[in-house]
């Protein structure tokens, strides 16, 4: 296919032969990064803008490195030290590296839409600019979502990962879905793939509206759980998503030893799994409440370290697909 | 002409011809930046310090694309992060970036003449190590005027931009003049372009010993109104310029609202001037105090864009131009 | 030699022929970084993770240049700005680098044992990682040790610097031993290399069990004094160590001004050493304090600047060494 996406910001709208071309040409990444001169020329020259306006430590470096083995030129944005603290809107910031002559701005923000609306103006303005979301609000987070599919798919076929793979597999995504945007992206690719996806939290964190969020033949593919076992039962994949210690404040959950009680991943609760199961998680992992610690260290289990290296495989095929499109 | 000025600290003694080597520069490098791959090795091996001991985005992002194009490497100086936190002198810190073999350093600082000193160290020592101001206090910011030298003699000669072509051209400077160290680069440079140079502010922002800022041919070219209609009749171009809030607790302006009243730039006001006017500002704006929203991003009016383009071509010129003469 | 370390956490257990193998690469560097073009694609494709846990100028720019200057890809860890600050432990952020793809790991933390614990993770799977300890705590700080025997042995033979050239030489070390990494790493190297090593401080700060940081042999070549004139008579070389503001509040000295008075280096004090002696300080200095301000300012006597550029050449050697042996 020839790719003509020109921004990444959500998975709502993909389709299935773009699933495919970044799982390829993930693929084909993978195997440059077994090398030893892990670095291709393809984006010399072109200049990708990280604007990170909210803390982040992998999904930053990991986009940087995948731009680096890209050969591009690199501009960090820190919104510490930066014009923001002198009042300039973000859609100026957004002009400014423009003008430089950015190509790529990879964008993540606190607020959900950002990245939308910075894509928006770009286009207004005939830039030729792309814009990939890394992360807003509780809205999306495309890119993970993409290394979820990558790893997810490599384990069943590693020198041919592509979508129909995970047709009919059962799906789980246990935690906080409410706030998480990794949750909301997921949903959309993998129901596309044909899995079923069961969601399973505490009905705090889980509202019912949730099912809304796909319609047409993927509804039928969505299934939510308030308690983990039937969740759990079968499962191919259990995904665990990162519960944020700030949410306790707002008595989403009773405490954090009661959620792990009730809802943390544990050795003896694979039993009710596939036999074959794998466990996977976004990052940072609070050791003890999602997951428990020997779980995640467990190599035969856990996809936790895949998931890390293909992010940079996904991310430079992101960054590639639209960087030659441009 | 041979580039023989190793510290660009001032343009207060720029001859012209250096303006001109500086324009022909960076109109050459303009050109490389509008191909695909937008590098060059000139630099190569070299090492830029860029130490930045007050925040910027637009200024220090700029730098690091130039010397990024020019192949240069990079070390990035954060005041937060480092040894001034344990009392180190500044002197002691450039003594260390010179001691690692830092070919070129780049320095924005609170206090006017820190560039200077730092300079004058550096020769003392024998040490070939150029230095850029890259804005001290309220005194000095040559690449910024220089980028709107750039700007402004592009706009009448984009194939050949020069010194002459702003001869005789009336330019309104409006804003907080008093405060701003790029009112007083280019007071030199359009002064020396033989452009006539129309300062407007309040009283509070613009005494009058400003006049004595030039002499001999130049003080001529030199008006001083509190007014706007005067400054702004049939100018050739409007410089408009940031207004720090932080004045407005030292009783320089009564209100944002009132300033923009009496000196804020909208489309209306432009009426008075010549009909090929254009309007600068060295950002980041605040939208609606010095100049109304739709104005700024009007592409027929507003050269901001251009401004920040211009910058990252004459900051690889201002690097070239020294780093070669090395 | 073949180099078949992996890891350099600390210098206790380094053999001769290891010290050599440093010394003659570094040596090999310094000839590269005088050359106009200051690179080689030694570590090309190879990734560089710098995990800088507690502030520092020098030490992280340097390991920043030596890496771009063997063609290495960088990444910088920002503990403000990362994930730690949701919770993650260190161990599994030194995880999230090794799924990247890093190769090698520089590691400051203030806590002793971080980069011990690190590399043994490391080891135990199996990943070729090599950890390289850039301080921690007050333990060790093996580069600063390094550059600092490389500077010695390079003053008494520039063009082959060796161990066996500080044989017998007098090296007093005076300042805050008591918390310095610094003085921990040099007395192993230098009593290592048959220097005799006077270790001179306020009681406060020497107490008597640091004779027993070294055995056998080496314990004949290590002695402590309380006052400074032993510990200069005819020394070759004075070390000088920062005495850290922060220690004053533990009552280790009574004021600045008679630490000073009884423990800082001057012109007039050095008359009782060699006549040839030169003077060391890790920077960053208190003038005033442990060094006058005109005796670290003259190239005769201070090989201060000679240390920082020697930093970059023995962190060159380093990384070269063990990522060569990956």
């Amino acid at each position: 296919m020839t790719w003509t996406r020109r921004h990444i910001l959500s998975l709502e709208d993909f389709t299935i032969e773009e699933y495919n071309a970044v799982l390829q040409t993930a693929a084909s990444f993978r195997e440059v990064l077994s090398r030893r001169t892990k670095k291709v020329p393809a984006l010399q020259g072109q200049v990708i803008a990280n604007m990170f306006f909210e803390p982040s430590t992998r999904t930053r470096s990991s986009f940087e490195l995948a731009a680096k083995r890209l050969s591009a030129d690199i501009l960090n944005f820190a919104p510490g030290t930066s014009s923001l603290t002198k009042g300039e809107t973000i859609l100026d910031t957004a002009k400014t590296y423009l003008a430089m002559g950015a190509n790529i701005m990879t964008i993540r923000h606190q607020q959900a839409g950002v990245p939308q609306i910075i894509a928006q103006e770009m286009d207004r303005l005939d830039s030729g600019v792309s814009i990939l979301n890394a992360g807003d609000g509780l809205h999306q987070h495309p890119s993970q979502a993409l290394l979820d599919l990558f790893t997810l798919t490599s384990v069943l076929d590693r020198d041919n990962p592509r979508l129909e793979l995970l047709s009919g597999k059962k799906i789980a995504i246990v935690g906080d879905i409410l706030h998480s945007r990794v949750a909301r992206s997921n949903i959309y690719s993998l129901t596309a793939a044909g899995a079923d996806v069961h969601l399973c939290a505490p009905p705090t964190l889980l509202p019912k509206l949730f099912l809304d969020i796909v319609d047409g033949e993927a509804s039928n593919k969505l299934f939510l759980h308030w308690e983990l076992t039937p969740a759990l039962e079968d499962a191919d994949f259990v995904m665990t998503l990162r519960l944020q210690k700030e949410r306790m404040s707002g008595n989403f959950i009773p405490s954090l030893r009661e959620y792990h009680q009730r809802y943390g991943i544990t050795r003896n609760r694979l039993k009710l799994c596939h036999p074959d199961v794998k466990v996977l998680h976004p990052g940072p992992v609070n050791r003890g409440v999602e997951i428990t610690s020997d779980l995640m260290d467990d190599p035969e289990l856990s996809l936790i370290p895949h998931q890390v290296t293909s992010g940079v495989a996904v991310r430079m095929a992101l960054l590639y697909l639209i960087g030659s499109s441009n």
